[in-house]
This record gives structure tokens, C-alpha cells and sequence, in this order.
């Protein structure tokens, strides 16, 4: 086994080796770009760590970790189409950079890749890996369809509102680690649970974005803290804190989020508050620990060494243990 | 072998059986609306009857057949935004009955789709399948830029305009008839020939369509006769022009190709006076006639039955006998 770094190194090196600029450039430009913007390369790896974990050897998991990345890049393109977001990673997005229509040709283009990357793999496993693809972007398709759904929605449900970040987030990171599985012809058993594992680590790893929104160490954090308060966003903490606070308290916070204030300062501190005082804060937190608790309790079925228990866990509590 | 009416409503109730509305409803919706907007369904019906002439029947092709018309209508949702176009078949498009973002989500979750039907084959020709659909996507997606790039330069060679009409449309012709050589089982020569027939074919097609927007019958041509040259469109009959005509036609023509006047008609007459002129309209039609000889020297190499031949001829020959 290697160090989480190596790996990222070799998909670092195998993206630069794989994804080149050809003709047209106006549609490959925009590909290379994005793809070498940074972010931490998480779900790829966890493909390549889940390879090794099963026996299997990391290189030849690379096309498959690589088609993971391709396609979390061309959902953030499309998606920031969407939102009309002028920055992804302090840079400038690809629809601003060039203009939208690119942003979607682009990202179509990328789409398709990501399947190409299978390629490299014999029939039967090529199957496998499309299938588990399909179904999973398929998925990410939904999510973000009911994240824009509920945007319009004041009736959203904590089921629901589950559903869309598995969905849209965490289906992604299990896959990821599927693909490891498969490539390295994991038992079906085994490559269900390491999913579950991923799935729920992915769902738990959400939660928490949602809880250090509000209340994380603004120094560590990596975005403004308070950000999807003054954005109105729906988040868990908010959908909690209506469903855990008096009636009074639900009509003020409902008030606040239909508010933009130009200094939106005292709309943070006093969501936080009541954020706290209905008891959301900490039963977000508790929801936070029994996802990543369901992630570590399927680590005990799986048909793997005890070392790499021991390295998905410190793994998992790693990426749990972010500064808040 | 069936009639093409009978191909095509094979093709329309398994899309009917196939393509549900599920939830989210604003994902579904659209992509149910735009596959019953209508069309000849000309490709999906080409692969039903490839099957067929290479021995296999043509139910096995349904799903690979209807592949190809979902991602069909996959690039006009994309294209109908990144045109703008407010019409598609007469009916409102995706993006202005919906929204923008709604075309780009649909359109990306029928991508995805397209290959799912591909998981109904065995992994040999899934394979097979979903690695010409990934090569002919890209290659349309590569067209489809080369279409917008052509949009803002002068300097288009005329082989640069085939190599875009090449894959912007003629290959998905050719991966629709080659995919029912392949659910067929058909040689790997013979799915060689019958994609270059086909493809050779649509390159025919679309420069008899740049061909009949200019000098078609308005009774029989289903579009607005002149439209390319209103929009100042660079067609083959254009760039043909500008390489046959004298110095002070070309500069009269590239001065009319930047006029967008209240009242086209007279800038329509001259153009096409200096099409015929020039003998751009001569040299299409010998480039039409060329590409469709070519299609059909590729019949006499197919190992098939000549009522087979027959078929594909007479099929080519009703396609490229539209009413001038």
C-alpha cells in the first residue's frame, strides 16, 4: 500500500499523460483546464487505495479512478452553469473563462471520456464498471435535480432532503470505491459493502459541509462560514432547526430565510442561535457520527486484511475530523 | 425484412415502453417530451433494418436502436441552446418551454441513458456497442464545435467544411447501421462497409440539405427556402462560390454574407445567381452525386443478400430523391 499522496501523484500524472489538448481546441482547452485546477483528488484515490486494499494493484486501477474524476469534473462545469458561479477553486469557472455554450459542449465531451477510460479493460469488467457508472451519474443527474428543485420548495423533508445529498454527493464516493473493488475482482459481496462504506462516509462527509457552513473554525474552513445562511440555503441544520423549534421560533427563522440583508452579520448570529437553542446544531452532529459510525460498521464484513481496516478507518476519521 | 413504416413503429413503442417518466419529474418530463416530438426516426430505423439485412431480427437491435435516437435528441436539446432556437419540429424547444438549466440536466441525463440501453446486450458486444457509440458522440460533439467555430472565421477550406458535416451528422449514420451489423453479428469487414455506406450517405445527405435550403421546391422543402443565406450561413454551396468565382463576385458575395437586411429577398436572388454562376450549384450537385456513389460502391463488397442490396439502394436513392 501506498500513502494517500502517492496515489495522488499518479493520478496527477496519469490525468497529464491521458488528457490532452487536440483539435478543436476551443473544446478540449476548456477539459484541460478544469482538470487542472486542483481540489484534493479524493474520490480517485479511494479508487486506487480500494484496489490495493482488495490485492489488486493500484496502476491498473487508473483509467478507472481517472473516468471518476473526469465526470466530478464535468458535473461541477455543468453545475456551475447552472448557478451562475463565477469561481470554482479561486479560479475562474469555464463558462466565464470562455462562455456557456463551451461550458456545455465541454463538459459533454468529458462526460463521454469518462466512458472512454473504461476502455482499457477486458469485456467483462468494461461492463461492470459502465454499469455501476451509468446508474451512479444517472443518480447524480437526480440529485442535482432535486437540489434545484428544492430551492423553490418550502415543504422539503429531512428524508428528502437525504436523499439529494446521497444522491448528488455520496452514490459518487462509493462508487469510486467500487470501481476499486471491481478492478481488482473483488467478491460482489465485498464490492456492496465497500459502497456502503464509501456511500455513507460520502453522506456522513455532506452533513458535516452543512454543519461547518454554520459553525466551523473560519480560519480552517475553506469557504465563508455562514455562507448558506445568507443564501437562504436549505441545508440540514436549517430543515432540523424547523422541525426541532416552537412555532415562534420556526415563523422568525422561515422570516430570516427570505431575507438578503446587505450586511448580513446579525442574520448569521441569530440563525446560529436558534440553530443551537432547537437542538438542530447537536442532533446534526449526532446525525454526522451515526453515518460515519454505519460507514465504519460495514468495515467488520469486509474479506480484507486487518491493515486495511486500519487504513479505511484512520482514512475516514481523517476526513471526519476536518477543523470545526 | 419489414417496411421502414413498420421498423419506425417498432422503434416508437419501445421508446414509449422504454422511456418513462419517473421521478424528478423535471429531469423525466423533458426527455419524454422531446422524444414524442415526432421526427422520421430515420436513424434507430436504419439499425433495425441493418439487423435485419445481416441476418439478425430485429427486435434484438430495439435497444441499440433506440440508443441512437435518445442520443440524437441528446445534441438537439444541447444545440437548440447553444443556438437559441426558440422552434424544434414546429414545437417549443426544451430549453424555452423549460428553462436553460433544465435543457442542459435533461439533455446530460439522456446522454447517460443512451448508453444504458446498451446493458441489455451480453458484455462481448456491449462492449463492442458502447465503444463506437463513446467514438461517434465525441466525434459529433467535435463537429458540433467545429460548426461554431466556422460561425466566426473566414478561412474555412472546403475540406475542413466535410470533415465538419462529417461528424457534426454523417457519422452518427454510419454507427447507426453499424450498430446492427454488430447486434447481427455480422464480420468485422461487413460492419466496416455498412458504417462507411452510411456515413458516406448522411455526408450526401447534408450537402443535398445545404444544396435544397438554397434551390429547393418552398411546397416540398420542409424549411424556409433561403434560410442559410439569410443567416448568412457558410454552406458548401458558399465556400464552393467564393473558390469558383472571380475576385469581384467573391467580394460581392463575402459583402452580401455580412448584411442581415430587413427584407432578404433580393440579397436571396443575387446570391443564388452567383451560386450558379460560379458553379458552386453544378459542383454541389456533382459532390452529392459523388458521396452517393460511393455509398453504393461500398454495397457490392457487402456479404449479403441482394435482395439486401436492393433494399439499402433503394433506400438511398428515395433518401437522396428529395423533391428539388
Amino acid at each position: 500500500m501506498h500513502s494517500i499522496e502517492y496515489y495522488r501523484q499518479a493520478i496527477l500524472d496519469h490525468l497529464e499523460a491521458t488528457i490532452t489538448t487536440s483539435e478543436p481546441t476551443n473544446l478540449y482547452e476548456p477539459i484541460t483546464y478544469i482538470l487542472q485546477l486542483g481540489g484534493k483528488r479524493l474520490r480517485p484515490v479511494l479508487t486506487l487505495l480500494t484496489t490495493e486494499i482488495f490485492g489488486g494493484n493500484y496502476k491498473k486501477a487508473l483509467n478507472a479512478a481517472l473516468a471518476v474524476e473526469v465526470f466530478h469534473n464535468f458535473s461541477l462545469v455543468h453545475d456551475d452553469i447552472m448557478d451562475d458561479a463565477p469561481l470554482r477553486r479561486g479560479k475562474v469557472t469555464v463558462h466565464e473563462k470562455w462562455d456557456v455554450n463551451t461550458g456545455i459542449l465541454s463538459g459533454d465531451a468529458m462526460l463521454i471520456l469518462a466512458y472512454q477510460l473504461f476502455e482499457a479493460y477486458e469485456p467483462e469488467t468494461f461492463r461492470k464498471l459502465a454499469m455501476l457508472f451509468s446508474k451512479t451519474a444517472i443518480e447524480v443527474c437526480e440529485g442535482q435535480q432535486y437540489d434545484v428543485d428544492f430551492e423553490t420548495r418550502d415543504d422539503v423533508t429531512i428524508p428528502e432532503y437525504l436523499k439529494m445529498i446521497e444522491y448528488k454527493t455520496a452514490v459518487l464516493v462509493g462508487a469510486a470505491m467500487k470501481m476499486g473493488g471491481l478492478v481488482a475482482g473483488a467478491s460482489e459481496t465485498d464490492c456492496h459493502a465497500i459502497y456502503d462504506f464509501g456511500k455513507n462516509l460520502g453522506i456522513a462527509f455532506q452533513l458535516q459541509d452543512d454543519y461547518l457552513d454554520a459553525f466551523g473554525d473560519p480560519k480552517t474552513f475553506g469557504k465563508q462560514v455562514g455562507g448558506d445562511i445568507i443564501e437562504n440555503k436549505k441545508t440540514y441544520l436549517y430543515l432540523k432547526a424547523l422541525e426541532g423549534t416552537e412555532d415562534g421560533n420556526k415563523e422568525q427563522l422561515q422570516h430570516l430565510f427570505s431575507l438578503q440583508p446587505d450586511d448580513p452579520s446579525q442574520k448569521v448570529t441569530t440563525v446560529k442561535e436558534i440553530f443551537v437553542s432547537s437542538g438542530a446544531a447537536e442532533r446534526t452532529r449526532q446525525e454526522i457520527e451515526s453515518y460515519t459510525e454505519k460507514a465504519f460498521g460495514v468495515l467488520n464484513q469486509l474479506n480484507i486484511s486487518s491493515e486495511g481496516k486500519t487504513i479505511l478507518e484512520a482514512f475516514g476519521k481523517q476526513l471526519m475530523n476536518r477543523n470545526v
